[in-house]
């Protein structure tokens, strides 16, 4: 494989909400995506889930509190905890998760990528 | 979990060359390190280890070719493959790979460490 430039990368990423791979290692997948708005609430029963914010704000909201991601600053949601990424403006993200995993979970939304596409 | 600040977590970082744990998900370490000067070559026969560049300079020598990284940058070494890092200066790197993986590989050396501590 060629190295990742981030910034190159994200610059290619149009739609918001919709993960793109960027890398594979050890059966998970390194992905990129722009977000803008509310998602849905959903969980992934078999996968943890870690956001990284590369530029922007990003508020992770859980059941019981809400994490407040800047450019820096990562989180993971572990396997089976409910929750809902809202970005006030734009934020853009990288997401290291299990290669099968997809970007709503259990639930099903306009927004459902079942199978990202490479970038 | 709490979310973690890459900034504040490697200013917590004083020696060069000894990963510590920041992040744990399915099977998979999330670590920071600081790197200067040049590492021993090495491969890690079970693990695909991507380096992520945070700050500074990164040359990942590989026995065909090197492979530079500036911050932003990102680069999946295959499991199997021999690598040395090297770094002119101080480069802050972001790891992911298996739980397992011990920094040198198949390799000793002084900087071998074999259990990362949590930061």
């Amino acid at each position: 494989m060629d190295k990742v430039n981030l910034r190159d990368k994200l610059s290619q990423i149009a739609e918001h909400w919709s993960p793109r791979i960027v890398g594979a290692l050890n059966g998970q997948h390194v992905k990129l995506a722009k977000f803008a708005g509310e998602f849905v609430w959903h969980q992934h029963a078999d996968a943890d889930e870690l956001f990284l914010v590369l530029d922007g704000h990003l508020a992770i909201h859980l059941r019981d509190r809400v994490v407040e991601l800047g450019a820096g600053e990562l989180f993971i949601v572990p396997r089976g905890v409910e929750h809902k990424p809202v970005a006030a403006g734009e934020a853009q993200v990288l997401l290291f998760e299990p290669e099968a995993t997809v970007n709503t979970g259990d639930a099903v939304d306009a927004r459902t990528v079942l199978a990202p596409e490479w970038l």
